[in-house]
This record gives C-alpha cells, structure tokens and sequence, in this order.
C-alpha cells in the first residue's frame, strides 16, 4: 500500500468567472435593496436556494439526498467503491440582513469543485459529497448551527422539530412546508474528512495581506445571560442614596468584560452584544438591564480562567451597586482543534499555487466544528472586506472567491486520491 | 387697607372619604388589570375623564371654559367682582402604564376643595378656578406639559397643534375628534395665583415620615441625546485591537454620568434612562449605541458647571475608545423658584393642621413650572408609597390625598380672602 497522494495537477484550475457569476446568481435569491440577501431559513427564499441547488448538482451528474433535518447531499461516485467519502460544503441560509458570501461561498465553491471536475474528467478514488448544512445562522428558530448539530448528535431531532420562529411555526412544519424533511436519517454517515470553505468574517487576513487563512481550530467559548435587577424611579426625584439604577450596574460589568478581554491581548474576545434597557424612558431610572455576555479564545484554559473569574468579579460590581445580578451559563463550547492531516492538505494546496496564508484560529462557529467531532476536518479561510458580515455590505473579490475555491478542489482532490 | 387674610377655621375640613372615592372612581376610567391606569392624552378614555370633571363641575354650580389647547378652567364666582381668581388643579392624562394618582389627585382634590366650600357655604372673596390641563405627561405627542406650555407661551399653539402620535394622528386632530378644541385663546389670563397639589413621585417624604412637603421650586435640568457610532463586527472574529465597540464607550459614559452626579451629593440627579443598541445581536460588536442623558439640581449655577465638564469629558472616553460621539442639547430648563407669599400659605395651612413637613424641591416636571412664569405659584407634594410613579403600582393612603386635600384647601381659602 502506502501510495502517495495524486494531487491535482498545476494545470487543473477551477473556473473563476463561472464560479463568480454562480455566486452572483445565488445572490439574487433573496437579494435586499443593499446589495445584501435575505434568505432565511426553511422559508420560500430558502426553498428556491435549495431547489436550485438540487436542479444544478442533479445537472452535473451528482446524486442529492435530503436527511430528516432538511441538510442536503449531493454525491458524486469515486473510483473505489471501498473508500468512505470526502465530504465538503456550507450552508445557503443567510441571516436577516446577511451578505451574498457567509456559507454561500463554501457551497457554491463546492458546485464550481464538481463541475471543474467533470470538466478536466477527473474521477478521483473516494466518492465526494457536496454538503448544504440546514439553518447554519440560528437567526429564524434561535439555535444556530442546527443542521450539523443536529447530524453530529449535539442536539436531537426532536429537539430540533419543536423549535419556533417568532410566528409559532415549527421547525419541523417549515421543513414540511418546503418539502425538506428528508427520508434519510439525520446522523454522522462514515466519511474520511470534511472540508469547508468560508469567508473569515474578520479583519486579519485583510490586515495581513493574506489570500488564504489556513485553519487550525474553533475557539473555546462560553456564553452568558445577565440580568440587573434594581428598581425603576423617578430620574427627576430620586436621590443617588436611594437610586437602584440596574444600567449603572450593567455598564461598569460591561466595562469589566473589556478589561477581561484586553487582559488576554489580540486572541481574546469578550463582547456585550445584545441589551435591553426597562422600562427605557427617558425620565426613569432603569429597574431591568437584560445582556448577553461571552468571552472566546483559542485555548480552554483561558476560557475556563474566564468563566471563574467573571461571575464574582460582575457579583463585585453589582454588590457594590446594591444591584441584584442574575448570570446564566447559557453554554460552553470547547476549542475545537482540526485535523492535522486535512490542515497539513489545506497548506500544501495553497503553497503548491503560491498563495500567501496564515494560521488563524476561527472566532466564529461553523458546521465543521461540529462535524469536526466525528470526521477529520479542515476549514479554508478567504479574506472579507474590512471584515465584515453578518451586514450586508459583506463583500469579497472574485479573485479572493477563486483562490479559496481552487485551495479547497486541491485539498479534496488530494484527500480522496490519497494512499491507503 | 390691609385686612388679615382670613383663613379657614379648624372646623372646616374637606371630606377624606368623598375624595378617596372620586379618585377610586375616577381611577376606572382607563383602568388596567394591573390596578393602574392608562389615560393616554386626547384619546376616548381621555375624553371620558374630561367629560366626568365637566359634568361633575356643573353639578356643583361651576362654570367650565375649555381653550384652544384643551385645557379645562371650572370657575366658582367669588363675592369681589374686580378680584383675579386663584387658580389650581393639575391633569387627568396618564402615563401609558401610569398610577391612579400622578395628576388625578390634585384635580380631583380640587373637586373636593369646590364641594366642600358648597357645603360649608363659603363664598371666597376672589373667584376660584379648577385645571386639568392637557396633554402633562407627553407620553402620546411626545412633548410633555403640552397644555400649561402652549397656555405660558413656552411653545406655539401652531407647533402643538402639527405635533403626531405614531399613527399619524395630529394635537390638532385629536383635539377635535374628542371634542375639546375650546374657544377660549390659551394664554395666560390675570390670576392671582395657582396652586398645585401632586404625588412626590419620589422616596424622600415617605422616608423622612412627612406627610406634607413644601415645595420651594422646581430643578434647573439639562437633557441631551447621545449617539456612539463605532462598526458592527463579528463578535468571536474581531480582536480587541480593531474593534469599535459603541457599547464599551456608552457604558463609560453612564459611569460619568453616574459620578458626576453623585459628586453633586443628595441634590444631584444624573440619569441614562433610555438606550438602544444596534445591531443588537448577541455575536456582533455593537456598532452605535442612540442614549438620553439628563442632569438635574436644585441651582442653575451647578447645572451650569455640569453643563460645562460633561460634553468634554465624555467626549474624551469617546476620543479613548476610538468611537465617534454625537451629543445634542434637547432642551436646558432653569431652576424654578415659587412664590414666596404662595409657599408661605403653604407652610401655614400645614402648620395649623398640624401636619408634619419638610422644603422640597420638585425633580420633576409639573405644569406649576410654567404657569409660575406668569403667576405666583406654589405646590403641595404628599408622600407615595416606596416612591414610585409612572408604574401601575403608584399608591398613596386615604389619609395622605385627604391631608393634601386639606393644605390645598387652607391656602386657596386663604389666597383668594386676603387682604389686598
């Protein structure tokens, strides 16, 4: 045994301008007046991205699937029909004001990977599965990651079905709704790797100069809801010696998780993004502040350094405020490191066509952290415009979709003729 | 000249338990489930309590004028034709989720007054006049004392007229579909004086054991709204070097604020009562933050200096943090000082009747405020329960309206038969 890896050959390229003008097409699938989409999940704008992923996969030859969470598979046969397949994709929802690249590029790039190869009439040993992940965002039924959580056996299905959008609609309705609750079964399928490529959703690729962001891992994690509970007043009546003014309060905790995370330097995070102020009237003092607090870094001792010394120190706060502070641990999730091997085929894919890279650790959660669990993984990282997304003036350059494309064909092709 | 003013006898005393139950009554028109009240200005519930204090008043032989703002005036002829009358009163509009008495108590207190001069057949000297003014609390046109400001030419009619709820629906409109767009030019006629009984509407009566407090005047305030504007960005992809967190910086601006009133001591007030963030999603740095800020104290030259040291000293945090700060001055209202000669029938009336007292300065905004441009004013707080208002637990005891009842009733009694 013990042949060495076929890679694709110099001359094997992906096509950048049909690659470019699929992205463009996805696009208007949910297009918003500002260049952005919307498309969010299990909706009719869902059903026409899908439907068209079905149609054009089907075109090429690829054989889809549909599993009871609604994540879809689009296989294309390999040589050796021993061989467990090399898996890759993203996902096609979007979040409400969401740009035309987060998990769209991953899955188109992915089509662009199979029809290059029906191109150059490459059949490569191991079959290859092309992967569109159900609700990546979370933004519809509040979970995110849901597809692959669902498959990974992070959260069950039934779990999952119960889920509601604002509407009261299920998610297992949606999916009847659309007709994606498919009959294959929603578990982790043997496979030998997974690939995904993805817009890094941060500045540092930009910043550095870096075409490809070599991915070694998912961030630690841990998330909380805060609440500060004090008493509304009269802001015009009431003395400081009286106030229980739950915004002071949640200001200085707020203050506190920046010091915690400059104290960490460039890998840390800690952010308060979501916060609503009661009664919230100009002329009260506030009696309820609700925040959401999380702090990530790539290493689980920091987080778990964090996640101890952030619930007495925001107790401090609030002590000394004689404010009551209500803090829930909503989840941790631990750093998740890649495999070596797929990573090793990510640097190597880059490095044969040139590209410059860097290691990055992924800040953000994706389906391959949780299919990482299960199947040796890598992800590909390409740069965003002043970092941005989840906003819809998310954008990248063509030639910034073509190289993380071409990286991902390497690293695949290579994957699935390797030597066993 | 010179006659002694006579003043009521001891033996003259208001009904406590006929007021409690018109102010009961009164506290069904609008009720909420949670035993509060929603009267929202010009609306039909208005109109309900409007048309009530207008039966009831003719009933007691009192003529009602209504001007061209809404503004309701119940006159009792006195026995000198050529004495200007002496007016109180207060308002019947409610907050949206307000208490039975934020306003209710000084009309309907002055129903009492009415009623009980009836019974104890007292013709004053000079004529009497009973107020519900329109529109004090703001909560639907989004200005507050509408009416009193209109009437003391703090702003125009016109202007009050084209202001909208968030229906569209004008001052104007709303006026004439309730029926209350009076003929009478809403200007500051010749009075002799006004007085005003209303809730504290904060915690210091109740928590120094007074039953009447002796209101010397009202705030000097500064309002201003704030806006940080920094850049969304991915919460777990962003590091700490190139965020732009408007939260991070607004939640030290509520710090500074908070110090710079606690270093004015007991009579300073500082409050953000109101905030919002955007996007306002948990796994996304904040990108602007929209805030009030206001300060209150008892002397125009420490609101001067508040004034003075805040733009700058938030505008350095701002600088700090790398966040663009908006601050626009809404509106700066000088201290108000009463009527010595009003304050003292104040002062008197609670001593004859025993009642325990304490000098207070109004944190809050009253109608009292801009009629005391024109006339001299004074007003009469009675303790509420934990110092709560603008909440539907707003509550007082029988005993506080009747005291407060029967100090209002000393000092019109005593006004309108002095000597001149």
């Amino acid at each position: 045994m013990g042949k060495m890896p076929r890679m694709a050959q110099t001359n094997q390229r992906i096509d950048g301008k049909r690659l470019w003008d699929s992205l463009m097409g996805f696009a208007e699938i949910g297009a918003t007046p500002k260049g952005g989409v919307r498309r969010l999940t299990l909706t009719d704008v869902d059903k026409r991205g899908r439907e068209r992923f079905r149609t054009e996969c089907e075109a090429m030859g690829l054989t889809v699937r549909v599993d009871a969470i609604g994540n879809m598979f689009a296989r294309r046969a390999g040589r050796d029909p021993a061989r467990l397949p090399v898996l890759f994709g993203s996902h096609l929802d979007s979040q409400p004001s969401g740009g035309k690249f987060d998990g769209a590029l991953g899955v188109i790039a992915g089509m662009e990977v199979m029809r290059s190869l029906n191109d150059l009439g490459i059949v490569t040993d191991a079959p290859l599965e092309l992967i569109n992940w159900t609700d990546e965002e979370g933004s519809r039924f509040g979970h995110s990651l849901m597809g692959s959580g669902v498959w990974a056996g992070v959260f069950g299905l039934e779990k999952a079905y119960g889920l509601k959008d604002t509407d009261g609609v299920t998610v297992e309705t949606a999916l009847d709704e659309i007709g994606f609750r498919g009959p294959e079964p929603a578990v982790p399928f043997a496979a030998d790797a997974y690939f995904e490529l993805h817009i890094e959703q941060g500045p540092i690729l930009e910043r550095e100069g870096k075409q490809i962001g070599i991915v070694t891992g998912a961030q630690s994690q841990v998330w909380y809801d805060a609440v500060t509970i004090g008493q509304d007043s009269h802001a015009g009546t009431t003395p400081p010696s009286t106030r229980k003014d739950a915004l002071v309060c949640a200001a200085r905790i707020i203050d506190l998780v920046d010091r915690m995370m400059r104290a960490r330097g460039e890998d840390g995070r800690g952010t308060v993004g979501q916060l609503l102020v009661a009664p919230n009237s100009r002329n009260v003092v506030p009696g309820e502040v609700r925040f959401s607090v999380e702090f990530r870094h790539p290493s689980d001792a920091e987080v778990a350094v964090l996640d101890a010394e952030f619930p007495p120190a925001a107790q401090a706060i609030a002590d000394a405020c004689g404010i009551k502070l209500e803090l829930t641990t909503l989840f941790k999730i631990p750093a998740q490191p890649f495999d070596t091997s797929c990573v090793d085929l990510v640097r190597q894919g880059a490095a044969k066509l040139g590209y410059s890279t860097r290691e990055i650790v992924s800040g953000a959660g994706h389906d391959a952290v949780y299919v990482a669990r299960h199947i040796p993984t890598a992800m590909i990282f390409t740069p965003c415009k002043d970092g941005l997304s989840h906003n819809e003036a998310e954008s990248i350059e063509p030639e910034e979709a073509e190289a993380g494309c071409q990286v991902l064909f390497e690293a695949v092709v290579a994957r699935a003729n390797r030597g066993l």
